[in-house]
């Protein structure tokens, strides 16, 4: 996984430059909200959705010029919700990507509009992403506030379900908005910023569907499994909050083997469209056997 | 002012149509965050963005169905500010269009979910405009998000400055962003989809500009003068929780007396440009003269 690693590195270096371009410090009053902004963007996070749509550009061609602005918008859209999903009021946590979340480190106004300023923010940096055509960016805009509505409709349900038995049927329906729609636009973006036929767009976006519960039940396997060290943010956290979860739906057991499932019907959606040694692969790899 | 208060009415049934169809009530889930939202949308509200939208469009030739996505997106984005503005950890109010505010009626995990979909909703709205040409939506988008990027620096510095002895620069560089911004792109809006001239567009600009400085300084003399039944919103409020406002600044004559100047320099900006009957003079006296 040596050639991953290399391409996560590689993506992070490119991603944080253009957001580092994008919102500037110092320049821009007042100084507290961008700062907080900075202090969100800038945690150790893996820049996991910026690489799927690198990925999926470069596998069927687009350059990097044409994929970075809308890899930057996706990470900002994805930065904005971890600040409001860790406010008080939502799932009240303290610690992400490695640090302390907004609300603790600044304060909680200030939290909830850095959030808002980084969703403003990433609509105008596609729509001003003059590498891409009018017509792609007003699909690329439109797709990613319907996904950005779909996160929202995600946490509400989830927030809703804490404390709840819940089925398997409604843990997905949740976390189909809450992390599968972000992830599956990333992996589209590439694809339409590729020009890809709406034929392998259809397959792109089933990977893209796999993949992002695949992330899911991963996720919430690792916060059974693992420390808050590791992950960044708090450990047993779903359990302690009474949250649903895979586990909590199907035993820890049948999670594994679900995800094992699922890893493989993403790969299959992989195969008629992409090469053997597509970074995509290696990622729904990743995210199979992940442990952080 | 007969033609106005019609216009307002007239300008309300388009834009609630408009908005009753992008957020439909009963076929999305959860129920509890499309409640939360058309409880917020659908107050007491006078619509007044959108109608600088469509009164802006019309003075130039713009038919109502170009101008009415732009004008829902603006309420959108209006209200999504108002929500996260009153929630308990910024200005704590419990009062606004004549209701409860959504935390109260609702629960601030909810309102703010609530707000943040329809920030997404509103760039999405604007996207999907096929009456405008592409070039057309893109640039409304880009402007839109700065503004919303504005507003957001401008609610910062007035939570910063609360509490503090402020001069009138400050107070300006505070409501120029957060009541300025989307005030001026409204009446930019129209202008744009109106394909005026650029130096016409100037002109609306800078008419926007006063016109948004005149709307928060009579704002805040009414929150000194008016009563919470009247405006619809907690009045006396600034004071109790030492805001940052013309009065405080200038005291109330002071504060009279720049309303009377800045609205003439509202007026002279349309001169010309507009007809003696345009319906833009007849905002500029009524927020010069409101009383609610």
């Amino acid at each position: 996984m040596l050639d991953l690693e290399n391409f996560f590195n590689e993506v992070r270096n490119i991603v944080d430059l253009k957001l580092d371009r994008l919102v500037p410090l110092g320049i821009t009053e007042p100084l507290r909200l961008y700062e907080a902004i900075r202090w969100s963007l800038f945690g150790e996070g893996k820049r996991f959705r910026p690489a799927l749509v690198i990925a999926a550009g470069r596998e069927f061609g687009a350059p990097d010029e044409k994929l970075v602005h809308t890899a930057a918008a996706v990470e900002m859209i994805h930065t904005y919700s971890l600040i409001h999903d860790d406010l008080p009021a939502m799932d009240d946590d303290d610690l992400r990507r490695g640090r302390a979340t907004a609300h603790k480190k600044f304060d909680v106004a200030t939290a909830i509009l850095a959030g808002d300023a980084l969703q403003a923010m990433a609509f105008g940096t596609i729509a001003g992403d003059e590498s891409l055509d009018q017509r792609m960016r007003l699909r690329l805009i439109l797709e990613l506030s319907m996904a950005a509505g779909q996160m929202v409709a995600g946490q509400q349900l989830d927030l809703e379900a804490e404390g709840k038995k819940v089925e398997l049927d409604e843990v997905e329906q949740i976390h189909k908005g809450k992390t599968g729609a972000l992830i599956t636009f990333s992996v589209r973006a590439g694809g339409i910023i590729a020009e890809v036929s709406e034929r392998d767009l259809l397959m792109l976006t089933n990977f893209g569907k796999r993949l992002g519960l695949l992330f899911q039940i991963t996720d919430d396997i690792l916060d059974v499994t693992s420390t808050s060290e590791t992950l960044g943010k708090t450990a047993g956290k779903d359990i302690a909050s009474r949250k649903a979860t895979y586990p909590e739906a199907v035993g820890l057991a049948g999670a594994r083997s679900l995800a094992k499932r699922i890893s493989a019907e993403a790969y299959n959606e992989l195969g008629p469209i992409c090469r053997e040694d597509s970074m995509l692969h290696d990622i729904c790899n990743f995210v199979a056997t992940r442990n952080s």
